[in-house]
């Protein structure tokens, strides 16, 4: 299966990463919207053109793994690409997948392409256990939580503060939340009890760092519906302990079941993650595997991991999946 | 969806529980190899049938739910039954399921039935994760854990031991080891380090405690191997404080990710059930739609969990699961 990255950041990295560990998938180009000299792969032998060269390899790939932003790029792009390519994209603004699906689909759907949307661990795997549990507990409680891990956007609101140098925020569930939701308290939470907010500042020389803590803790949406901490550290300290994007989190469905619904269930899957992207390029090429078979058996248009058969991530064959997985 | 029990022990009593949660669903009838008029049922109106008159229900019945035994119902009956309905059964004699596979398939396919076996959590659930985590960490390690539950076949173990009036047993995982795999220190695990068993035992009157506690304790295959406490209690002990069928698990897999593989990862899946049958027939009852909607859609012949789309499972349409579990 040959895959080409489109956009090489932190997710392109992970992707090309991914593919290394799975022997059926080969690396076949790097598209950039920069100046591509400027671009250097790992992959020995893999070449980086522009993206305004990509039509002209249309044949040498069976899936494209399009890694632009949710905000702007990938509304944009993964309609495009899906007219040219079988693409797989990790949309993750919750708010807007029924119309990026419907973009997607109508554009893959008319050109017989493939295309899968909003892949990775949430959403994505994430998803794919709140429908499980949905189907299997009817009648229950769904809650998730995220962390502990670092979240982009609350680092990047951080960075904006006047006096930031830069910064690093951690968001991390709370443990009295995760025990009443397990004991099956069914509890309503607010957003204070169920998620705290750690955060590392590197204050410019001479910054206020009063007015950077208070400026934090009452920004609206991102920090002052939380219990945040700030602590403020140089710049070699970030560098040092803060340089990777580790994150994780938990989906918890709680429900009940018998005759009388006197029987309670806990349902729990979670994650734990040195790097974000790295995990999160892993679900994608195990995805773009499915995205290139339903193509093959004439399944196109928009998908998302909901309507993927498990069977169709796995390297291996039904036969072997039974014997050893079931 | 009209779905009909094959069999009413604790697995049909839950499949009757769960359908009664499932408002697209309803219960047509039941079926016995009992004399019928000593099988009482808790749905008003359903009526319970002689397995022998099965056929003339035919045309009443999306879906046939065979709650047998593995060990000598499963095997013939879902071949047998998969002829004239659609089917899913429990079957969890995990090596056995490729034969088991073949011949459903077998019946299924030539009548253009749709079946599906070995539903459940292990096989079922647990199963799927494995899938999952295994597609997405290809370099990485399985660890599936027991419990706290109680294992029907220990227990029935300890009841053929002679002087033992009733006995139940508890199958129960070791912190140390969960500890260790989750730290992705990926620890080689023996079977006396991953589970310890804890019996408790009603003794005929007079019989010879310290005969039955080092019986127990040094069965081949179901105690030998494993550190085993046992307690003797009386009849009365047992029926207030053990009469329920609770059980759970882990499955984890731990895997590395990144260009050097220099990332942990840990996926981790756990379920906490009070009642066993209750929610294994919950499981059931949601593939059985799946079941169902494959039939509908031409799709014949024999099927696991791996083969089916989770969309299927849900009463939810696509833009529904897409808007709020995506």
């Amino acid at each position: 299966m040959k895959i080409a990255i489109l956009g090489y950041g932190n997710l392109g990295k992970g992707i090309e990463c991914a593919i290394k560990q799975n022997s059926d998938c080969e690396l076949t180009a790097v598209f950039t919207r920069r100046d591509p000299s400027t671009v250097k792969v790992m992959t020995p032998g893999v070449k980086v053109y522009s993206v305004d060269d990509i039509l002209n390899h249309k044949d040498e790939i069976d899936v494209l793994v399009i890694c632009g932003g949710s905000a702007t790029d990938l509304p944009t792009q993964t309609p495009e690409y899906a007219k040219y390519f079988n693409v797989i994209d990790s949309f993750d603004t919750h708010a807007k997948i029924p119309e990026h699906f419907a973009n997607v689909d109508d554009a893959a759907a008319k050109s017989q392409h493939t295309a899968l949307i909003s892949c990775g661990w949430d959403p994505g795997l994430f998803s794919l256990n709140r429908l499980y549990a949905n189907c299997v507990l009817p009648e229950g409680k769904d809650y998730t939580f995220w962390g502990k891990g670092v979240s982009q956007g609350h680092s990047d609101a951080i960075r904006r503060i006047e006096g930031v140098q830069d910064a690093r925020q951690y968001t991390i569930p709370v443990d009295e939340a995760l025990r009443k939701v397990r004991a099956c308290e069914n509890p309503e939470l607010t957003t204070r009890e169920k998620h705290t907010r750690e955060c590392f500042v590197v204050a410019k020389e001479g910054a206020d760092l009063a007015r950077i803590e208070n400026e934090i803790k009452t920004m609206p949406n991102y920090f002052a519906d939380y219990d945040t901490t700030v602590h403020f550290i140089s710049q070699a300290e970030l560098d040092r302990d803060h340089k990777e994007i580790p994150h994780g989190g938990f989906v918890i469905r709680t429900g009940k079941t018998g005759w009388d619904n006197q029987y309670n269930n806990v349902i729990e899957y979670s994650l734990k993650l040195d790097s974000n992207p790295a995990f999160t390029s892993s679900v994608l090429v195990a995805y773009a595997r499915a995205v290139y078979r339903m193509n093959q058996k004439g399944d196109y248009g928009c998908k998302t991991v909901f309507d993927v058969p498990p069977a169709m991530l796995s390297q291996m064959s039904g036969d072997e999946i039974r014997a050893h997985l079931l």
